[in-house]
């Protein structure tokens, strides 16, 4: 028989078979905690990692970085490197950078509002965290517009409600938010709508020190206790080609001082700031990260660092970035060879440059996760929702991610192999050309053999025009429609709410903290 | 700076840059011979796949294989098997499956119209053919309907057209031909449209010998020329479980005496014909897999086959069968570990249960190529255009394959990592801040320094609105009406397509011949 008649067979064999009957139930998932069982993808040879390694440390010896921060220069010529105060550039010896990796840690966990929510960076586990601030916002009911804090607290929602999502991110920026204001609304609605990890932006120390402040209260803890554990975090970006500018400094030293996450990324896109070459820009990308988490362990030796990655070309033709695409996937592979070689937890991103929620979508974040997860990543910053190359966070594609995402989460389960498992009995025991519909080995699995899908619909053409002929990004309308008018906040302390409340009320009628730039 | 300021300033950085004033040049691209760079992905240990296979073979030792062709009974019992003349059940001893194995070619070149078309199946080589056998054709414009020959045709022109196809498939079933006339003009369609490797049904030893003979006709080969090489190919699916039908043990025989490839493929969905377990529809795949090869071994030592998997799971509210699950990546993976472990070319699907060409479509055809690619197999069948399970035939979903399959052939592209490559006089050359548009190292590079997508739109939001908002599936529409209005059919041996012809003519005057089921 050919597939297409196999597969007209097996139709009609299980009409007749128990399959009609039954129904799965609730499936208990292993979302909350994802560990990648998979050997990394690798692009490079040991001894070309080890190059590009040492390239990148002659860059920082030889060329320096500009470091726009005088507080940061400080740092670095305290530690011995060379600091040329007209030009702002920062020479770094090998030996600091060494130094720096020596202390930072392989592993880093974070504590939650809710215990069960804490998450481990590092090794082989796999976090995600949301679509993380584009300007926008869209959906197939509203269209395109402008993000607002409302958008804000329906990602917040999302976030919380799917399991295979473990960290908050910015989501959409809320532009209907004074400037001065948005780290208070967007960290209270982190803290109200959630018990998952926070994120806070670097924009300027008064406002990560009113962050800071809102978790302590929020999460009932001392100065001292919220110092010792690592309690939020936030993304730097290094300004590519070898910049650090003045927010993004002070972020470092900020975070790094309270002991708290610090996310180093390079943005380096190859053709445009970065060589055309996928290995040169992951060479710039590698003497960024180093020069950003050397900072971090020179303010403080053991400060929590993530090496992060997002290399992706850009198209020749119009000096548009292009992400998901092969060149993506390939300098994802490398970035996770360079994190191992210098023994940090890796970041990466689940990007797609297509203007809509649509198969160029799908596949391009399909690419982008394969080369994050296949590659070993750690941390997977914009992991659902990220849409038009960052400048639109969408509804749809966030529960289409969140599809995506489970799907690898079920990958990574082991697959089990004992000789109960394989089904022996059950294989002498039905007949050729019979069905398994039936049998104990079947029976005692049904309900919870496989995954179920929340977007995908697998029944018949002649069901699925009854109901309505919707696509995927339709199906993904109603999902995301349903979970936010079903939402329930988490059980949170009213007296520690209150107080975290209190003191956006105060610090918002005192004008909050402008960002710096 | 956040991913998204510096995603802005990209785009502003750029308005002044060279880029807007280049356009790239046609690149030269390797689709035609894929080599896959990156290690299998694994779920098995070694000891469990060893395990699996003593299994598989304790299956076939014990319980047998019913095979309903005495023929093919006749030459497992001549080899030492045990038959049991009644109830068709064969047993056969692992020394045969042992000899069988040994004696079945690790590596299958097979020969085109084109020497240039050449495929060489095993090692690292990947082939792709597009989607093979539905019943059913769709595309936006004409909607779902049965399939004919003139759909057949269109999907012969698209495989001949894209590079990244290798081998012809029978795309989708023109029920429009006489069942007895079908072999004839399939082949034929396939012999004057392209000079690509054809497919030929295994539907008897009446059709397989007119179309062998077609093919020495066109190829200008005597019979001794064609069986000293191979040709062409069939593939063969087992009934699950335990069972070889007529039609395919008759094909086995058939491909085998004349040396041609038989791909031998069970089709092993976990919960129904199969045990609900991924390691035990793999253990019953596997036995399976091995008494069709040994079958071939039996009728002809050496006779070229490629170990064949399709498992998936089925969803266990509906009985409907679904792919492109995680269930079904890992039982990839799986596959090709057992395909190595007996040393022999692996065949994957691209495969999704979407009942439209939408992001369903997309993301389950990439969890399927994850699975085939990324687990290192050697033959990719349905690679392009399958949809619905394998009930239609899809134009769009057929240019939204190649999509992803041109991207997966320039992952496998080696990264270029020389000292040149990494451009380290471009990056010690740019200053803080600047960008590398107009370096040396990129002008050398920019015209086909990246992958140029066949329908991805990387053009920014108001360029795309302006272009009308479509989707990719609407692009993918545009793409295959272009491809196929400008298709020009490959030069050909005008005396040896008039002798194929001629043949065509008289069998079909003939009567043709009529499927054996």
């Amino acid at each position: 028989m050919t597939d297409r008649e196999v597969r007209r067979d097996v139709r009609a064999r299980r009409a007749g078979a128990v399959a009609r009957d039954i129904a799965p139930a609730a499936r208990a998932t292993a979302y909350r905690q994802m560990v990648n069982p998979y050997a990394p993808l690798r692009v490079f040879s040991d001894d070309q990692v080890e190059h590009i390694h040492q390239c990148a440390l002659a860059i920082l010896e030889d060329s320096g970085i500009r470091v726009l921060l005088p507080q940061a220069r400080d740092y670095y010529s305290d530690a011995g490197a060379l600091v040329d105060s007209e030009e702002f550039m920062v020479r770094i010896g090998r030996d600091i950078v060494a130094r720096a990796l020596a202390s930072a840690p392989s592993v880093v966990r974070i504590a939650a509002g809710d215990p069960a929510r804490n998450v481990v960076i590092g090794g082989r586990n796999v976090a995600v965290v949301p679509v993380s601030g584009p300007p926008n916002v869209s959906d197939r009911i509203r269209g395109k517009r402008a993000g607002t804090l409302a958008d804000y607290e329906d990602f917040v929602r999302l976030s919380q409600h799917f399991d295979v999502i473990h960290i908050l991110g910015p989501s959409v920026e809320p532009l209907d938010v004074a400037p001065n204001l948005r780290h208070l609304l967007t960290v209270q609605a982190q803290l109200t709508l959630s018990d998952k990890v926070p994120f806070v932006f670097s924009r300027g120390t008064p406002q990560v020190c009113d962050s800071f402040e809102m978790i302590r209260l929020a999460r009932g803890l001392s100065e001292e206790q919220f110092r010792g554990g690592v309690h939020c975090y936030t993304n730097i970006n290094t300004n590519s080609p070898r910049q650090l500018d003045v927010p993004m400094s002070q972020g470092i030293i900020d975070f790094a001082r309270e002991g708290q996450l610090a996310v180093i990324t390079p943005f380096t896109l190859a053709g445009a700031m970065a060589p055309i070459t996928v290995a040169g820009a992951l060479t710039l990308a590698h003497a960024e990260a180093l020069a950003g988490i050397t900072l971090a362990q020179l303010v403080r030796p053991g400060a929590p660092v993530v090496y992060g990655g997002f290399t992706s070309n850009v198209d020749m033709r119009s000096g548009s970035p292009a992400f998901g695409t092969p060149e993506y996937a390939k300098a994802a592979f490398g970035t996770g060879q360079l994190a191992r070689h210098v023994g940090l937890p890796w970041r990466s991103s689940n990007a797609t440059a297509s203007n809509v929620a649509d198969e160029q979508a799908a596949y391009e974040s399909a690419m982008s996760l394969l080369g994050a997860f296949m590659g070993g990543c750690n941390v997977l910053i914009h992991g659902a929702g990220w849409l038009e190359g960052g400048l639109t966070a969408s509804l749809e594609k966030f529960i289409l991610d969140v599809e995506q995402l489970q799907m690898y989460a079920e990958m990574f389960q082991p697959l089990l192999a004992s000789d109960e498992d394989l089904g022996l009995d059950a294989i002498a025991g039905t007949p050729p050309g019979g069905h398994f519909f039936s049998t104990p080995h079947t029976l005692a699995r049904y309900r919870d053999a496989f995954y179920v899908p929340l977007v995908s619909d697998w029944r018949n053409y002649g069901q699925w025009v009854e109901s309505g002929s919707l696509t995927a990004g339709e199906r993904a309308t109603e999902i995301w429609q349903r979970t936010l008018a079903q939402f329930t906040a988490p059980p949170r302390d009213a007296a520690a709410t209150a107080a975290m409340e209190a003191f956006v009320h105060r610090r918002s009628a005192q004008g909050g903290a402008a960002p710096v730039s």
